[in-house]
């Protein structure tokens, strides 16, 4: 009996199963520390216990990309580690924030797929779910990818895809029970413009440049236990689609997050992912600049002391985006490599 | 009076003496996280607290190469500073696991001692243990290493060379106090096989692959306070035996360890260090690979719900392990570079 | 209005102005694990929470430069993000030592400012003080920096430059409180030599040397949440003065510091920073070396098991320092990088 996992080919997931994951894991400060050091991330919040107690929190929580990428890279073994391309995220809601001392566990749900038109691979859609260890809701979302077929004759399940909001409700967008902004200090967070400063329309140039190393992205894609391939061997990859290692989408994100503080210091809390594409693969020695534009600004019922703002924010490499760079049409500037569509909490 | 320590070359070792090696050092969840960062390694017993619990620990240990690595360097300065080579390991008992807040200190004896024919190099045996703030042993082995002479006129004492067992005794395995594997949930460790689904010859290739930056093993090494200069100073090595610096051999262990986790998910702890062999040196950039053999089973006494498994792990390098690269006599594959002989402890 | 924070330039400074830093930060044993993985460092005291309580002390306290580059790091982006050269150090008083959980802010008073005749930049001269949770001064010091001015035509303030002394004086160094070196073990710290055994004039070479990679430079920065472009940014530092990327001034204390361990294993405290001067730029790929020369010994009053020693630690790079580079009148060595002048504290 073979003792090695090969993973799930596309003909290997059922409609409707659920996928229990392995590797719980409790994180610690040493995961915030880790994180800092690797994308330079400054929002105080999670910076600062005291800074965290003022607003209602009983410690700093981890950063919200942080806890994403932990979540996903539970999937990645059973969800993805034959995939040939991450297609799309939808629907993403944080729940909970993650806090030291906190367990992960999480599950994906099968919920759509649908063979490609070549029989060589399929798509599968996911709704995963990461809890901490009293089973509340971190972050559930849906991911859908690419996945390589074992056998290109195997028969196919029925063609199912879900159908997917183009954003999360208003509505649905979870404030962190016992959060109250009354007392927070802006001069500490390091940034002036709150929720009441944001206009629909507005687009914010981050400015700065952060350059990946090898080491950096396999030291974040490690801590997340993402298992997928394509970051890690060298030897492999020098024979593979770019001749070289592929930096995790998700280090991407966290990096655009970190750039996103310059203009965007007090947007304290992701409460949602709308939607996002990995728009074109990131390598090592690449600077990733981003920027971001204001897609919607919304109330949040009952709460005069915080606002949710819908942003965009598209990340480009060894290209400063003060003349930011976007798509046109369907084809995107050659320098972009992320767009990102998620909502915000800020103080008003 | 000179104030740097120069390291004991051959002719300053005194059979039976005991070195009380420098820098005890508390642990914490950031040498798993760092160490998590570094290799990938995802044994669930080190990655959450909740599930070492289930299985009557107190919380999540240290990995146990990580703690053999810290035990490890502390002996360096007063040891090896000065070696050409690690020549080998024996007789390794694992005894109490390492938990977070722990205090490490390591004492090493002098068990041997032969000046090599040349004059100019001697064989070092020394017994080392690393304990925790209790005094109880967390690592108690044996190595031996080739140190260089001051000056090869010296007398040499007279050689001594320690017996040393082909293997622990499976009765002289540890098993953890309070371990209880009758909760153990293979799900979430994420492999179903145990103890009774290997057979001796088996043969396990760990298909992944881990590549090796300089930034990466320099901080390994330097968080086990590991000050062999090989590693670190690349001024001097571009003019050394390599014209780089050299990789720790520890951390090929941890990456070797690391990867055995897909066919070896449920070896939940290393039991003993029964031998190993730095077969050929290893530089950033080097893809490592890993297969495992099965040399022997033993049963627990009084356990019906832990075994042990004897296995010998190869890790190799820019060659992935499908052909399981071995050995021939004395001669081994060019790409091995490791050859480690080793205990676990696995649930049934 | 633009939601960026594009940093103060010489003309944006007034006399006498208090700049209150952002970004609170609270400290864990995540930062002395990332510190120890990223220097090497081996000092007992601050490596094992045993040997510190067997000082009096209730923990292990940070690295004392890990404390300072936090403290520095907050003061960037107010200071000197558009700074073109870190000129000086004075007046550095270490005061409480900063504890794992401890929250660290930083303000900043400018107490000079001085147009350069070229009228493109000016020198502006700030003492900076960061402070735990207790508002207890962890660390008080000023620096002088050059500053680009916005706009050349633009009015400067009266020029204003501080009187600093040469030196602090032994009488204004802080003992931390409790601490009491009857019981320092000097085995476990590692080095025999105590503040008795060094005289004026003495100077140590320490021997080994670190190579710095650009992933470890950048994650040691990026952890004390400095903002400073010329770091972090490829893309842009490739068209720069340098061409590449520069080493923060900073990180090159620490390993510094971290190699004087070997001949000064029992300076267990940094008392003071006197001075110090970035001598030459450090990249990627530079291996530090480093010497350390006894400028003054100093009685610390009413205390027979502590003294003072004024040190001037000279580090290089490239280059081993057997042979002591030094300066000569106001050139130095051309492989000297660092100059620093500051007051340890090591048991008698």
């Amino acid at each position: 009996m073979a003792k090695t996992e090969p993973g799930r080919f596309f003909e290997d997931f059922r409609f409707g199963e659920t996928l229990v994951h392995a590797t719980p894991r409790t994180v610690s400060e040493a995961d915030a520390a880790l994180y800092l050091a690797l994308t330079g991330t400054r929002f105080a919040v999670n910076s600062a216990d005291p800074f965290a107690q003022s607003l209602g929190l009983k410690r700093a929580p981890l950063d919200d990309v942080l806890a994403f990428n932990i979540v996903f890279g539970k999937t990645v073994p059973d969800v993805s580690v034959n995939a040939v391309a991450n297609l799309g995220y939808a629907a993403g809601i944080f729940g909970v924030p993650l806090f030291s001392g906190d367990t992960v566990t999480a599950r994906s749900e099968v919920i759509g797929l649908r063979e490609n038109s070549n029989r060589q691979t399929g798509t599968v859609y996911v709704r995963s779910r990461g809890v901490n260890q009293r089973g509340e809701t971190l972050i559930d979302y849906v991911r859908w990818v690419m996945v390589r077929k074992r056998d290109s004759a195997a028969d196919a399940p029925a063609p199912s895809v879900p159908k997917l909001p183009e954003a999360v409700a208003p509505a649905d967008l979870v404030v962190p029970a016992g959060l109250d902004l009354a007392r927070y200090d802006r001069v500490l967070a390091g940034s002036r413009h709150g929720w009441s400063d944001f206009a629909v329309g507005d687009r914010i140039d981050h400015v700065d440049g952060m350059t990946i190393e090898e080491a950096e992205h396999a030291m974040a894609t490690r801590l997340y236990q993402n298992t997928a391939k394509v970051h890690f061997n060298r030897h492999s990859e020098s024979k593979g689609r770019f001749g070289k290692r592929l930096i995790y989408g998700g280090h991407i994100i966290s990096l655009a997050r970190a750039l996103s503080f310059n203009g965007l210091g007090n947007a304290l809390r992701i409460a949602a992912l709308n939607g996002g594409r990995h728009v074109a693969p990131c390598f090592a020695g690449d600077t990733i600049y981003a920027w971001t534009g204001v897609l919607a600004k919304a109330e949040i019922a009952g709460r005069g002391d915080v606002g949710a703002l819908r942003l965009r924010t598209v990340a480009a490499k060894d290209h400063p985006c003060a003349d930011f760079p976007d798509k046109d049409g369907d084809a995107y500037h050659a320098a972009v490599v992320l767009d990102l569509d998620y909502w915000v909490l800020m103080p008003r």
